[in-house]
């Protein structure tokens, strides 16, 4: 009997072996995906050379985070955040264009159904917080506004938390809007200054955190669904470069060109125009859009 | 600000970000382990460059999967089986001297309180199947037999279901025993042939082997662990080299120095000796242990 024609496994010829036996597959995607899975997997184990007591480790903390997930908590996504996969996966699947906003990752506190306010309005609804003037142009790469550009906006409070991750305290729809731009691709809208937040860390995740010598938080930001007709869809946020984890966000998604300028007003005058009772917040940032085929 | 001091996250810096924020990590090994997996997994999502849609894809399976874990059922060891890790795993924590017996995985029918019978004794409680006696010696890799070597043993029945897979159909210890060598390092006892089976088919591993055009089966086999003073402990199968799935176990669990021969004996004056109605299978198999240091 011949090893090789029978193709037994071995420590040497393991990827052949276990990708050789696939050649049926019936979905050619899957096939290429599981032989790239396979073939890093055993250079991981190989470099790696885990114990058996290791590898049973690595099977309870998937299994612990398979059964920390639901309908309302996620530890997977939770897990490729924090090892920058998330981030990965955004920045291939969103390569722009030069001059165009970069995009970072969705999270999971976008609501589909926040209303549609009128330029300008207040977003804040629970009066809690320093007082925030959002505004700027959305334009094309060229420099032109884009008309009738929709602007999903929301965001955390000044204590670091969603209004769906403090349902009956704060306002529903607190910190949340959807506001259209005019021919002049302007947009302004009113808020507070959002807050540094951890992630969920009472988990698997925060534990692997926690043993590697990290922190759970994620810098202040404002997240933005910005959609425009003949424009590929940016999803990003803008962040406070001022915020004490600004260089090392516990899922990565800080990028140079989304820091804006958030400057502190001290101007009766303004603040009597925008209704707010004292100093203010104030930044300034535009957004430059893609078109699909212009990379 | 200077990207490169701030260490913001890039399609191309993805992994020295990612691991550099492990520096403060207390456990020296869990940085280097996290540190390969951070490089490999990242390699892999380069190589894929999977869509958003397929990055869930993925997400979901690992939660599926990890719902299908309880007290009875591990599927993500299923997985760790089929994509040939737990074989890699098992290889790389015994790699034996020449001529030493080799290891394969330990399987998850394993009792802890299987009752020593014997020598001799037939472990086949229910008289379902096909006649077999095993037979054979332990050596050492000098060829000299080592005495009061403890050999458990257990295997599926003709039908391919392990005692506690059919509890209340078989008889508890069914196929199952715990035999100890004298001086000679001889051992024998009867039971049944042995017969293929599925793994668990039923859960996200079965729909990935299904779509990867593959079966769920294990070849016929019988399981050891194999303990003397002074050796290092054998966990092991011995294969029929006729079973249908030899050359294709959904597992890679067979090697070639685990092939025995199922020899079919029609000897109506043998038959008497061990006590069968008529024809019988017959294996000849000898075990060499490695001692500690020996590689």
């Amino acid at each position: 009997m011949e090893t090789h024609e029978k193709g037994f496994f071995t420590e040497e010829n393991s990827v052949e072996v276990v990708t050789g036996r696939n050649i049926n597959a019936r979905d050619e995607r899957l096939k290429d995906v599981i032989a790239v899975i396979t073939r890093k997997l055993h250079e991981a184990v190989k470099e790696i050379e885990p114990t058996q007591e290791e590898w049973f480790k690595a099977i309870m903390f998937l299994t612990q985070t398979g059964h920390l997930c639901n309908e309302w908590r996620q530890e997977f996504i939770l897990l490729s955040d924090v090892l920058g996969v998330s981030m990965l996966v955004d920045a291939i699947n969103n390569r722009k264009p030069t001059g165009a906003s970069e995009s970072t990752v969705l999270g999971p506190f976008h609501v589909a159904d926040a209303p549609e306010l009128p330029m300008g309005s207040n977003i804040c609804l629970d009066q809690k917080g320093e007082d925030m003037v959002i505004h700027g142009r959305v334009l094309d790469t060229k420099g032109r506004p884009i008309a009738n550009t929709v602007l999903d906006v929301w965001q955390a409070n000044d204590e670091g938390f969603y209004d769906v991750q403090q349902k009956g305290i704060q306002p529903d729809f607190n910190l949340r809007g959807v506001f259209r731009t005019g021919e002049d691709g302007r947009y302004w809208f009113r808020a507070v200054k959002p807050k540094f937040y951890p992630i969920p860390d009472d988990g698997t995740v925060g534990k692997l955190l926690m043993a590697l010598g990290r922190h759970p938080y994620r810098p202040a930001h404002l997240h933005f669904i910005i959609k425009a007709g003949g424009f590929e869809t940016l999803t990003t946020h803008i962040f406070d470069p001022h915020d004490p984890y600004i260089n090392s966000d516990a899922v990565f998604g800080v990028k140079e060109s989304l820091l804006a300028e958030f400057k502190r007003v001290d101007d009766p005058q303004r603040s009597r125009e925008l209704e707010f009772p004292g100093w203010f917040w104030e930044v300034d940032y535009d957004f430059v859009l893609a078109r699909p085929r212009e990379h």
